[in-house]
């Protein structure tokens, strides 16, 4: 069988601080679409790839983190991507599946079966959607909210990063739970989308607040019950000092200290003790048992429009790196995917 | 019935940074020794006074805290205590009667009863140990670690401020439940103290450790299960970086902050989400419902000497001031405790 191009998203070197375009190269490789004699694996078209800000740890050189491998530099990046099974050598897949799970920025990928999160049984909504509202975003903020935050009916929430491919979704949760929400973000364009299409109480841009402390405390003039954490450094310091008593803060994500060298401070955690206050980080994995609920608790609710999902689409993998490069500038208008072909 | 003398340690005034014995005044008035006419409030004569971290707080002017209430300047320190009824407004006490709960930095005083925690039931230990293994700090060890930490058999527990009121009973309750446990502290007599007759398999002098995260290294070669976190700042931080995955951090107090204007930053939080960690602050009330089967647990430790308390006492009143004030250097070794009188 002949060989075909292979275009692929290749990391040059380890990064330090903001990453770049440059510190990506496209290559053209070669594959050959045949499963090797007697492997276990599967062959991939990817469909679609996902930009997630956890992204940026792979690219620095560290001490293995338990949880995450880093990338190669000379190799293509890994990452979350909806894709079709050409040809599986696991039973559990056949042709024409349609998979979500990990994958590599690339055009064709042979990859261990075991990456492989979900098959995707319910196509009668956008295949995109599995990259965010229906794949990893979804479930985590599915679980960091209602497992770990544990909501009640009346209480104040506060989500950073609200417009992100999580915080829009922790938002709409947190309406449905009968909350008060407030979200945060960086331009007029996503505090507008919070308030008039996602159903926000309130929103903000954090860039044009000078003093985060006092704009908690105008907006939850009797405190946050729940904070669902994605940004971390001074936001985290100024949400401590408004937190109610016994309120909770899963910890999703801090992504305004990934590219810094030194994190910021964070100065006001004695207010874990009187407040009696539980912060937990996660990470989605914990929660993939759920996935099954949570595609019945979510579908319906997207079928009839109750809860909407706003993404931020590039056509072509030539523009991932630009993509990639630009969540961590707040470029991104909602859930950031790259398409590699529709289909 | 005629008035007797009663002596007090007043608040002078509120407090910035360290406070020092002159931030209190002695003072010396009078009380009658009889409940006012139809009073439902106790009438207390002061034995043993504790000195706790947490009431550094309390001297400096700040906006309410939900669960406390500073000092007024001009009277008494309020703080726990054991004491003895000499006459009860209220049914569920009669003269005689041994208390703890919170009182008046005083030899007598008139309080509401609602303000004494327990009876004091079991008489053939020390009574001062109400204000320690067996009062408040007792119960702060206990739920903090069983209820908030979880331990496992086999699990990796550091405990900071090792060698204070509750520092030492998390230690020994780690030993109990078949954990690894290291102490910090900061004199060699606290770490000798702490290897040699409180069984904690290692202990360090953290003022003669010059990077801590390296330390943490060599006595944690894989990681952290538990910390029980007393002090905060540059401690909590290189803790941070030796968790293990799914960790768990009761915080009980941060006392290395709470004379500083300006807390220091801790800079290790994303540590959070990649080891899921979870940090949960709490306040010894949440866990008075578990004071009987505390009791039954830890009175039969006690008698048997598989549990030890080591107690600093200062005998007066008029020494309580010194003693309170050397609790934020250290300068205690174990418990302190101020003996008003003995009975």
């Amino acid at each position: 069988m002949a060989q075909v191009r292979n275009k692929q998203v290749v990391l040059r070197d380890y990064v330090t601080g903001s990453p770049k375009e440059s510190d990506m190269n496209m290559v053209e490789g070669t594959i050959e679409l045949k499963l090797p004699e007697g492997s276990n694996d599967v062959l991939l078209k990817n469909l679609y790839l996902s930009c997630d800000p956890y992204m940026r740890f792979l690219m620095t050189k560290m001490e293995t983190i338990d949880a995450f491998q880093t990338y190669t530099p000379g190799s293509p990046l890994t990452g979350y991507g909806v894709s079709k099974v050409l040809e599986s050598g696991d039973p559990k897949f056949k042709k024409g599946d349609l998979v979500w799970g990990i994958t590599k920025w690339e055009e064709f990928s042979l990859i261990p079966s075991s990456l492989i999160h979900f098959k995707i049984d319910h196509t009668d909504v956008p295949l995109s959607y599995y990259t965010g509202i229906l794949g990893m975003p979804g479930v985590t903020a599915y679980g960091g909210f209602f497992e770990i935050g544990s909501p009640k009916k009346g209480e104040n929430v506060f989500v950073s990063a609200a417009s992100g491919a999580v915080g829009q979704l922790v938002g709409q949760f947190a309406k449905l739970t009968g909350c008060y929400v407030v979200g945060s973000a960086g331009s007029k364009e996503k505090v507008d989308l919070l308030k008039n299409k996602l159903g926000f109480d309130e929103a903000f841009n954090y860039k044009e607040e000078s003093d985060l402390n006092a704009t908690l405390k105008r907006y939850f003039p009797e405190g946050i019950d729940i904070y669902f954490e994605n940004v971390g450094g001074k936001t985290l310091d100024a949400v401590l000092q408004n937190m109610r008593l016994q309120g909770r803060i899963p910890v999703c994500g801090m992504v305004s200290q990934y590219n810094l060298t030194q994190h910021e401070g964070v100065t006001n955690l004695s207010n874990l003790i009187f407040k009696q206050l539980r912060m937990e980080g996660f990470i989605v994995t914990k929660f993939y048992h759920l996935y099954p609920k949570f595609l019945e608790f979510l579908l319906p609710h997207i079928r009839e429009g109750n809860v909407v999902y706003v993404e931020d689409i590039v056509e072509g993998l030539e523009n991932g790196p630009k993509a990639l490069v630009g969540l961590y500038n707040g470029r991104n208008v909602g859930k950031q995917v790259v398409v590699v072909t529709r289909d």
